[in-house]
């Protein structure tokens, strides 16, 4: 059995992550692949457990820091539980949001360093990076209104975040995909949602080939 | 305002922890002195909630590593919350265990080092240590016997594990007491619950006087 790939969808509010995670999900399967979809937080029981601690009760319930370590254990039990027996047994996994979204939204607050989030992804998971990365971004200011659009104004606890905080979000995860070019695809998310389904799929040619 | 004390009781199971950090509050009280008496996991609203998620389940419910950050996520919640407020307002904070379980269990099983457990203890609670640890420790066999009688051949989740584990958590404290003696005073817990108090309240002469 080959082992499958691990595919993580990452970038800010309102860029339709989710969407397109499900698209590129079907499109894939339509190609005879198998494919887990799965997101963050949760993915596996335990995760979930976390998940309802971090997106309840109000925003300041959680510092920063022990928001940052919360998100490394799901994330560590997601890994072991959900992401690695799947690619051991050769499906494709896609991700809504894993550890670039920590570094970018945690690190954005200005109180931990991106190289704690990387220690912490150290212990919580063998450091164990994505295949590969796709990254959606929008023109300035698109992505928010589309939030707003779809939240009718409401968002949860991490959402619901000044328009700087988002910015500096944004900007964290250009400089990650400049980092680390050899793993992150930037993907244009303007357009109608089967565009940029088709963008996603370019950017796997290499793979589907 | 003086700034208070933080210390932490430590040890493996059945040492009289709890007992102890009751009676040592109750005999400071006795003295004036305004204590806050608290414990681990636990000790804020935060630390209770993942302290449920601990405690609950079945015994591979958590990796080592998930386990490590969750506690971590704990006591940086606790300090922020609970600890530090209490000793900027002058309290003697009494602690029922603290990093050093985490750093004694968590490492015990080979899987993560004590480096690992630093770390995480370094960004979640910025690396604050005891300003003195009372480690309680009994002759070989007795802290088992006693927590056997105690738990009714009953054991948490955490607690019912073999007795070369617990050798290794009991190594590890004698150890960290050794390299860390200026923090460390180790108290001999045998003897009746009073003539152990009176060595806890001994350990703190220095501040008594």
């Amino acid at each position: 059995m080959a082992r499958g790939r691990f595919i993580t969808l990452e970038g800010g509010e309102g860029v339709g992550k989710s969407t397109q995670a499900r698209a590129l999900a079907a499109a894939l399967e339509a190609r005879g692949i198998s494919v887990l979809l799965t997101r963050e937080p949760g993915g596996s029981a335990g995760a979930e457990a976390i998940r309802g601690l971090l997106l309840s009760g109000d925003a300041d319930r959680w510092s920063t820091r022990a928001e940052a370590l919360l998100f490394a254990a799901a994330r560590g039990d997601h890994v072991e539980k959900t992401i690695m027996p799947a690619v051991d047994a050769g499906k494709w996994v896609i991700c809504d949001r894993f550890l670039d979204s920590s570094r970018a939204y945690q690190s954005a607050t200005g109180e931990l360093t991106d190289g704690d989030i990387v220690a912490l992804h150290e212990v919580g998971s063998r450091g164990l990076l994505p295949d590969r990365t796709l990254l959606l971004a929008l023109p300035g200011g698109e992505a928010e209104q589309r939030a707003r659009a779809r939240d009718g104004g409401m968002a949860d606890r991490i959402g619901g975040r000044d328009a700087d905080f988002h910015a500096a979000v944004d900007a964290a995860f250009v400089r990650f995909a400049e980092e680390e070019a050899d793993r992150f695809r930037k993907i244009d998310a303007s357009g109608s949602p089967d565009e940029v389904t088709l963008r996603l799929l370019a950017a796997l040619d290499d793979w589907l080939a």
